[in-house]
């Protein structure tokens, strides 16, 4: 493995899709010197679309095409490109077209490859389109599948992270109505086991304390509001506890987000997208990070899509990503620190 | 309708059920005096239990029992209290027995005779228990379907209050699974209305702008997680809006609370209790009040409820009582100066 600049980890950093806002907020943390404190970024890409995300925003960075790590200046000014020249014919920022599709896909598995070989020590991604990635050949309804799929990964799961929260979810998007019936004893242990070894093993957390909540209001009060509490979540919490974890819950969602707050839990698994969503974006809307569990690499996200409606114009926040990459710092730090 | 001492409104308090926390939350919100600031309280219960409760929590108060409103001197130090000398036999704090159950419905009736009769502006209710209370003959699955049939009232809803938010439930106590079939058009369009209605009337805002929260992640992505926005909400909200109603939506959830959060909206309504809840209590644990939308008396309750588990120690908060009458008190404030 490379070895790190002081304590700065080197970052791969993926453009996204190039007709989304992913350049352009590629192209802005870099005019933000406080990442050179913590990181050396370097980004994999496609010239032809920063230089023109740099007419739209014009910052004075220079672009460096490299072929390998060592040739980063890995400075302020300048932003380090793999330029994987992937980008043929012309396209509008705002306009998917298919052919984005595989250009997409190869950001992301050249950041794998880096990472693989030792070169770099963690990945940042930026929004990609799922329906391109499907209509390219690649079968994977989103990044974290392809993840899973290149690095060998059985189990994975989303945290999401932001403000005072860790949250991991046991089903993503679905329709509130689809829920109950997606859930299972496994699936919910999983996400609870998924999120102890990633807080023992990259946060670095000594016995972590994980809060579980519940499916149905008030806990399901003894099944009156609800079956899946005996069914499913008691189950799992009581295997996670077996094998001795820290687990607390099921607990009302509505008073434990209160509590969580307050850092009372390292970590809450939560049953739904919007269980999970709502109390994160109230405290941390912008700012919130996107964490692949299970993963035998690092890999952070921004924490919203490609936002068609606002690229190209100039106007995108980097707040996401900027904080994507600080939490992929920070834990490529702490797994250093171990080996 | 009696007059108010200057600007303080008269409040009835019923004290709920006598074995939960409900008599200790009465006695305590009189040791505070800026209760008597904002209104002239009374309360409507028991003497023998409110003097128990006193033992527990050996406050400076002394009771002034009264079969009229006049007979009342609401001055700090006092507690004038409706004795409905109406429990007989033992009963231990904590542990509910069926005989309770008629009692705490008449302190109900009780407040709603004396609004009627004009001797009081609004209610604040104690927390009750449903099961007691159905027990009893009473058959309502709470105070709110009570209330509505004593005082004629059609539709009734329930809003919270608490930090800058009012949020109105459509549905309420539900396990998940059920909240997707108890929505319909019909349900939501009338949440809109009666909070456009108590909007306007009880809470004073001109053209009040109300936001409606989708039921599922990010809006229901135009069908593909989920059909209830199509089905039901788009339409509520639309037919609304055809009457000339400030409301916008389907919101997406995790975003709608994090700008109401800034006073973008002056109402939101929710789905489904955790979607509101869990915002409101985050901001507002302990402050939030209900108000019962669509009734023709001002009525504002507890968030809470009896809390078996720690009645009869002294040691229940006595906070969202307050809130509660103090929000009553506003209400009454508000609607005399239309008079």
């Amino acid at each position: 493995m490379r070895t790190m600049k002081g304590t700065k980890p080197f970052i791969a950093i993926t453009m996204g899709d190039p007709s989304g806002i992913g350049p352009e907020i590629v192209l802005k943390i870099f005019s933000n010197p406080k990442v050179f404190r913590f990181c050396c970024p370097l980004v994999i890409g496609d010239l032809s679309v920063m230089q023109r995300v740099k007419k739209l925003c014009p910052l004075r960075i220079k672009f460096n095409t490299i072929t390998k790590v060592n040739e980063g200046v890995f400075r302020f000014g300048t932003l380090d490109l793999f330029d994987l020249g992937n980008i043929k014919g012309g396209f509008k920022f705002g306009r998917p077209i298919p052919s984005l599709g595989r250009s997409m896909v190869e950001y992301i598995l050249k950041a794998v490859e880096l990472i693989q070989k030792g070169y770099v020590h963690a990945m940042t991604t930026g929004p990609i389109n799922k329906t391109l990635i499907n209509g390219a050949g690649f079968s994977y309804p989103g990044h974290t599948e392809l993840l899973a799929d290149v690095t060998g990964a059985r189990k994975v799961a989303m945290m999401l992270v932001g403000g005072p929260f860790r949250i991991t979810l046991v089903t993503t998007h679905l329709s509130i109505e689809n829920v109950p019936k997606s859930l299972s004893k496994e699936k919910i242990f999983d996400s609870i086991q998924l999120t102890d070894r990633a807080l023992r093993e990259k946060f670095r957390i000594r016995n972590p304390r994980i809060a579980v909540a519940s499916l149905n209001p008030h806990g399901g009060e003894e099944g009156l509001l609800g079956k899946e509490e005996k069914q499913f979540i008691r189950p799992a919490i009581d295997k996670a506890k077996g094998l001795g974890l820290n687990v607390l819950g099921p607990l009302p969602p509505d008073t434990l987000f209160y509590k969580a707050k307050d850092d009372k839990f390292d970590a809450v698994v939560v049953m739904y997208h919007d269980q999970g969503l709502i109390p994160l974006k109230m405290v941390a809307f912008g700012r919130a990070v996107n964490v692949t569990l299970g993963l035998p690499i690092i890999r952070t996200s921004v924490d919203h899509g490609t936002a068609y409606d606002i690229a190209g114009c100039g106007k995108a926040d980097p707040s996401s990503l900027f904080h994507a990459v600080s939490l992929a710092a920070d834990l490529a730090r702490k797994g250093k620190k171990r080996s």
